[in-house]
């Protein structure tokens, strides 16, 4: 099968919200997000538990947003960077949802967001939840090394974020009917998704995660223009996850080289999210985290305004693994991709 | 909200694989499975990539007996039991099929086969597959300690099952006509869904996954028969996952406590895959391949032929984390269940 998009009429993003350590606050959006901790410990003895705390504090601040409880939640998708998804058991323990845990290293938040979409747009359930995160000090003792080994970084290497996004996917919406029955307003609609295609193009660089994500951003991103005739100037933003930098030159020159240039419509939450030269991030940020909170804080909220209108939001993901690389494995990548439009542009489409 | 199934008619089995091992194939089920490989290692250098090339197989195997492609299929769910799901994603990397990653230990193929009847039994997709395996080296290298170690195992521990199991769900069965407009035909329909909730009762044991999981097991199953008024009587069979003979006797005690005794009705894949005494395995197998690969070489059989009319099927998870563990944290468990009807009797309760 040709990948296609899928139709996700009626699922939209009511509620989210992000919490975040103390790197990603000191950075150009810092002030959008809704918590942070100077200590990027939250309370708790270990780096994991820390990544746990911070999940459960984004679930219950995107459900008090709402005004809803745990028990107005039909299902929530979660995961994260550490082994067997440990942030999100431990994190979401205490709310009884029925939880179906993802691996999609840093493309979870659009893996969580996408089968929201689905299954609400068809009201399977009413409500469902996407809850991700990542947190610097535990995945770099997992994947590379401990922050104290002090282990030089190469200019393509990425910050992982701390931080945990959390989003409450509803459906039942009309084209005529921006509030919902319950009272709750979107705030952008999730018009159709993409799952992506595991692609890998011989990258086995543990310290260059843009250039094995690049690829897999290629082929859901042409593939969706192609399947829905659309280029890139149909959409204000094209938003990849974490490509940073480097991935996202790699992605840039094949888009260009593909008729597809995307000019200044392309940008990169792993870009946004740091002060390049002020905060010693070399290839920028990533992580299940990194484009959780940078879509909840900054982007829904350009959506909602009607700032932003039609965007495509493509969640990256390199499925890296220590072992696998030292077995001489390449890394796979995965990239989602979910069409989000404005309230106010959803209606004027309606009226078309 | 009080969990309660979702209604996924339309959604049924169309074709299965299972592929596995030396000791599975020595097993009571041995000439069941469709694939064996006597050394275990399926041609390739390393345990991981061997996991890997099983689920290659099997999905390959699965698509063959439906004369399918994967062109034919909508998505894939997928997962295993590897760090960041590797054996997943290289095993798949081959097919052009939107990926879905799960982390759900042992539950993931049911969490899998939920997702994929939701999608199809809405029409999101035609076709979904559901793909899983463990292999016993691999696991016991990543969890607890290499083969060669030869670590002495307690009588609760359980066996990691070499093998993987692959689905194809397919949605559009009316109630009035087992056969597709494909020429497909049903093994079983999946009439009902609940995906589970994560629950711990304070098990921190690496080698007693039975228990961590058992009071998953009874959250789902006593939640499943009290929103819809049935008990064990209402089943032929009540089938967990890999609860393995600590766990089965554990649930078994709760449940008779609770007034739903199952008596000779409740049995466990990890229970069957092994003969106990003669196999070394002490408390069953476990993983996600053991469910996996008995519910498609054993149950679904006899449910397409009638001898299984209606049965309750539980994907057991003990989200084990070592390093998580060795912080002093519980091991959390989740159980997903799949109402499962063969086709005779589910037209026969169209016609009522």
């Amino acid at each position: 099968m040709k990948n296609k998009p899928v139709n996700t009429d009626g699922a939209a993003v009511v509620s989210v919200s992000s919490v975040v350590g103390k790197k990603e606050y000191d950075g150009p959006l810092g002030e959008k997000f809704d918590v942070h901790d100077e200590t990027d410990r939250f309370g708790q003895k270990t780096f994991e538990l820390s990544e746990s705390e911070m999940q459960r504090e984004a679930m219950s601040l995107t459900l008090g947003k709402a005004g809803l409880s745990a028990a107005d939640i039909g299902a929530v998708f979660a995961g994260d960077l550490l082994n067997q998804c440990v942030g999100s058991a431990y994190g979401l323990i205490e709310y009884d949802v029925p939880y179906f845990g993802l691996y999609g290293a840093c493309s979870t938040a659009a893996e969580g967001l996408t089968l929201a979409a689905m299954l609400t747009s068809k009201g399977i359930y009413d409500r469902c939840m996407s809850v991700t995160s990542s947190h610097n000090a535990s995945a770099e003792r997992q994947y590379r090394n401990p922050l104290e080994y002090g282990g030089q970084r190469p200019p393509t290497a990425q910050w992982t974020v701390t931080g945990s996004g959390a989003y409450l996917v509803e459906g039942g919406y009309g084209k005529n009917s921006a509030e919902h029955s319950d009272g709750l307003s979107p705030m952008a609609y999730i018009t159709e998704v993409m799952p992506g295609i595991v692609v890998q193009k011989g990258v086995t660089d543990l310290t260059n995660m843009g250039a094995a994500m690049a690829p897999a951003a290629v082929e859901s991103l042409l593939g969706y223009f192609d399947s829905t005739g659309t280029g890139p100037d149909d959409f204000d933003l094209i938003i990849t996850g974490d490509l940073g930098f480097e991935g996202t030159s790699i992605l840039r020159e094949i888009l260009a080289v593909s008729g597809k240039d995307p000019g200044d419509r392309l940008t990169d939450c792993g870009m946004l999210i740091y002060d390049r030269y002020g905060q010693d991030v070399h290839s920028g940020g990533s992580g299940c985290g990194c484009s959780s909170v940078v879509l909840a804080a900054h982007f829904l909220p350009m959506l909602k305004s009607g700032e932003l209108n039609d965007v495509l939001f493509l969640g990256t993901g390199a499925m890296s693994s220590p072992a696998a690389t030292r077995q001489g494995q390449v890394i796979p990548g995965v990239a989602h991709l979910l069409r989000l439009m404005s309230p106010a542009a959803y209606e004027r489409g309606a009226k078309r």
